[in-house]
């Protein structure tokens, strides 16, 4: 894409009250737009980004034998007073409509149980595991942390539904491990803890990813050694010593919440009657797990740890484009955009007539993981550097395409 | 994918009240689940269906120059109270939370226009033509129409920024030209009319995308010679003159609106004061137009006008995949559908131990336009048959595979 194309520009002032300084950087390099408090718009560098996040969960997802699909926002009451989860008293966070007869999806347990209702019926039909990528709407209160709390998200949200609780237990241990490879591919993997959180009425513990940010509204409990961690809410010695840890090497520390994944065995099911026939023709009720990673959280984790003075640095996997391509004489750049485009690669060329400096900062700003500059001086060639690197190197446009097919 | 792997079965059972062909046909194959009136999910062959519409319109956008972004659904009163369209009296679809600080976006006009704001100022900065796929909540008192009308609808909206009248005419024959496409692509080109309506107090005229069906809500007068129509709502014999067609040939017809067109001029610009400074420096509104295709709408007509006794006939541009795969004899299409996924061919291979009769009227159901089915009395090869057609041709594996490359 050229970059004079490209509407949204860089922007030097802030919306009143940002104070979080990844939709701080995020305004600024044109990703995101705010709204209102807690909610904000993706421009295009912004929803290239959403986008690859989205495919990388997908196809995780997938691999564990998710199937894809898609729930409606608008929610029916009737099925959260069954699970006690629609007065306010219980769910704090309710948009609903003005005569209370719609609520605006904050979680979809309840509506997928209702839907899998009529696909599931015997031992034969499971299990089974849905996924979706689906807007979240949340009242939250305190909206003050950028993407990290938004009053509206895209979430990717995945339901187990199993026989037993073993084969609950299998699929927990298959996404567990999904989930720490996508973090790892998102660049946040060493600083992503697999914590030990409140499992509420249902199982012992639930268990969050949390990724280490002083920007993080949780306190967690880590042993950097052993990569585990546990969340400060449900923290004590007993807890230390059944998970076989040393009280002693524990670091106290802020994080952010990027996953959570949770066992509720057959307790919803009870609640909402979801049964199955299992091989003997006896009424069974079904075992369900739920597991969530919200998109523009993991967004925003990235840019608030990986981030440098310069602006974001984006891992080449959820990177807007693969290469930023800079031309400081007008039309140079033009043969090296085409071919780059000839084999695929994603390029964002900036061919504006500005001075350099301006088109560095924004490189740096944006943070696309390799800029390639052509100029007079670059002699036919062209230079690259990473941007996390301070030295570039000059090397052929032949080379340039071979190191981004 | 393996048919048995899919978790939606085909029903025979109807939500109670469900009276819309586009609907009752979606559920039974399993396409879409009913949430609440006018409240659908999409469940795994739905949500293919809805990202090859998705795919289609984007690929038409980007062509003319189109940008994607993602604006929120949560809406700020104030920007539409500006412009006259908070009040109930003024729109009577809103969904507004309990206290009404919060709207639930049904158009997004408003909040586009403030958005550009922050990337406008000059003439040098313009046209610039953004688009998104985006959620809209219309709180529609009458939602027995299936996909048709819903109260929770997926949209392609796009709108135009333009320096003057001239610009805007301009992008909107562009934009005309990419809508008939698409229609075309979708397979009910033939039936779809451009159709004069009304302008509101902006234009003369809107256009509207008339897809002739006695499901629609329309009425309109269509010329079969010309592909030209009138709605209703404006008919007149100054207007049939005007457009110089002749009363006698036009015939009274019911339609579904699957696109619409509008030129807002300056109207919006001057009370939301959207400016850009021309060359000379001097302020001057901006040109705005904007343009909608539903998508679920056209999902919903294309199951309306192409279906059939035995089910649903997708076009093979939209249809959730290219082939259906039925074995008739247990393992023996295991070989055909490994050879069709290496060679990157969409296909539902049915693998489920059932009678023949019953995959044949599920397969009709479901809609895929190309069946290929093996069975011991194939003899190696594999009988092809169009969803459209009667009759079959045997054709070795190699042809088959050929034939979808």
């Amino acid at each position: 894409m050229k970059q004079s194309h490209l509407y949204t520009k860089t922007r030097k002032t802030l919306p009143s009250g940002e104070v979080a300084k990844n939709a701080q950087l995020l305004i600024k390099a044109g990703y995101i737009h705010k709204e209102l408090a807690g909610v904000y718009a993706f421009l295009p560098l912004g929803i290239r980004v959403m986008n690859k996040i989205e495919d990388l969960i997908r196809s995780h997802m997938d691999k564990i034998g998710g199937q894809e699909i898609l729930l409606s926002s608008l929610q029916d009451p009737e099925l959260w007073k069954k699970n006690n989860r629609w007065d306010d008293d219980d769910v704090d966070i309710w948009f609903k409509d003005r005569d209370e007869r719609i609520g605006f999806a904050w979680s979809h347990e309840e509506p997928m149980i209702s839907m899998i209702e009529h696909h599931v019926s015997s031992y034969k039909d499971l299990p089974v595991y849905v996924y979706q990528f689906q807007n979240k709407f949340r009242n939250e209160p305190r909206a003050k942390s950028g993407l990290l709390r938004g009053r509206e998200f895209i979430m990717k949200d995945l339901y187990s539904f199993t026989k037993n609780q073993d084969e609950l237990d299998e699929f927990y241990r298959k996404i567990t491990d999904a989930y720490k490879e996508i973090f790892n591919v998102a660049g946040i993997g060493d600083q992503t803890y697999y914590t030990f959180a409140s499992g509420g009425a249902f199982t012992e513990f639930s268990h969050e990813f949390q990724t280490l940010s002083d920007a993080g509204e949780d306190t967690i409990y880590i042993d950097r050694d052993k990569k585990i961690a546990i969340n400060e809410e449900v923290y004590s010695k007993e807890i230390v010593k059944e998970l076989g840890l040393d009280e002693k090497k524990l670091e106290k520390v802020k994080s952010i919440e990027t996953g959570n994944i949770f066992k509720f065995g057959t307790g919803y099911s009870e609640k909402l009657n979801l049964k199955y026939k299992d091989a003997d023709g006896k009424d069974q009720f079904v075992y369900l797990g739920s597991y969530g990673i919200g998109l523009s959280r993991l967004m925003a984790t990235v840019v608030e740890v990986l981030s440098d003075d310069g602006g974001i640095v984006w891992p080449e996997s959820i990177s807007p484009f693969q290469v930023h391509l800079i031309e400081l004489t007008e039309g140079l750049g033009e043969d090296l955009y085409q071919k780059l485009l000839d084999n695929n690669i994603e390029v964002l060329y900036d061919d504006r007539q500005i001075g350099a400096g301006e088109k560095f900062n924004d490189a740096d700003l944006i943070g696309i993981p390799w800029r390639l500059v052509v100029s007079e001086k670059t002699d036919g060639k062209v230079e690259i550097k990473n941007r996390s690197e301070k030295s570039a190197q000059l090397i052929t446009k032949d080379e340039a395409i071979k190191k981004f097919i």
